[in-house]
């Protein structure tokens, strides 16, 4: 869902309470080759370009031990959502959905998380393939992944029209909208 | 890693930056059979006893929709735990790791992300099964879950001492802590 910060025909904003329940502090930055939301992937791929995690001091001493896994865990911040929308229009057609039913950025608190492939480690830095944000993004944690814990156990999990979009293909947000049902 | 707030041999503790990069907006509370953390469960179960998301005003509008999904990924804030280490000591013996290669609660940002299975939605209240947190756990985010984007291609995910813990039994911090390599 690219836009700027219009509201489209349908959506409903909020009034947000005052976000300062609790405070974050920025552990880094992520540098990827994407310097506009219409050219960025809508979903990271695992055979797409490395990008960095540059880790800040005083947090370099944490990254101890990060090469030892295959897949990492990347939760960071999407500072330029819009985070006052219950309701949004996926198709901008007035049909509505509920914010906690969509993966859109537009969300009261604009967390990322994604799955990663570790490429390796350079000094402060963590080079990953996977990731599908803007460069510059600010970065709030890397995790180990354990398929074990992370991944729901059987095979069918529906995830409606998901399922049923060509991911394998390369993909930006205008191309994705074309094979959304 | 159930602790209060002791640090242990060859952890070392930073002066946290003051944590206001950006702020955080509760968007609910998480209810669970768990008031200790001693007796929380070190990961959800799919099987586990149905835990329930309680939205706040005015978010609730923003559950339209979440019903047609079977798996979901709740994001929360781990608000009992300590910020400040960097390197840490798991088994408590002198071996430290990077924060960033651990799943501890100690973090910079404690978010914790877990995927649960959706047993129903009444109200502004989303039942789910799946969890591992505190009782009164706030809650950060609700989203869809999506195996095709949310977990990496391929069988094999090498993911350490994680691999070899039988994590189909249950299990709680202490009991987890004597299958550990």
């Amino acid at each position: 869902m690219v836009r700027e910060s219009e509201i489209r025909e349908g959506e409903v904003a909020i009034d947000l309470p005052t976000a300062d329940d609790a405070r974050l502090v920025f552990i880094g930055r992520i540098r990827t080759p994407w310097t506009s939301r219409l050219e960025t992937p809508r979903q990271g791929r695992q055979d797409g370009p490395i990008c960095r995690l540059e880790i800040f001091e005083p947090f370099v001493p944490a990254i101890k031990g990060v090469d030892f896994y295959e897949n990492l865990e990347v939760i960071y911040w999407l500072h330029q959502s819009r985070r006052d929308l219950v309701l949004q229009s996926p198709k901008n057609n007035q049909k509505t959905r509920g914010t906690f039913s969509l993966r859109s950025p537009v969300r009261p608190n604009p967390i990322a998380t994604s799955v990663v492939k570790l490429v390796g480690v350079e000094g402060n830095t963590i080079l990953v393939r996977g990731l599908d944000c803007l460069d510059g993004t600010p970065l709030l944690d890397v995790k180990p992944y354990a398929a074990q814990l992370d991944a729901p156990p059987g095979g069918a999990v529906r995830s409606g029209w998901f399922d049923h979009a060509d991911l394998g293909a390369p993909h930006t947000p205008s191309t994705l909208r074309d094979r959304r049902p």
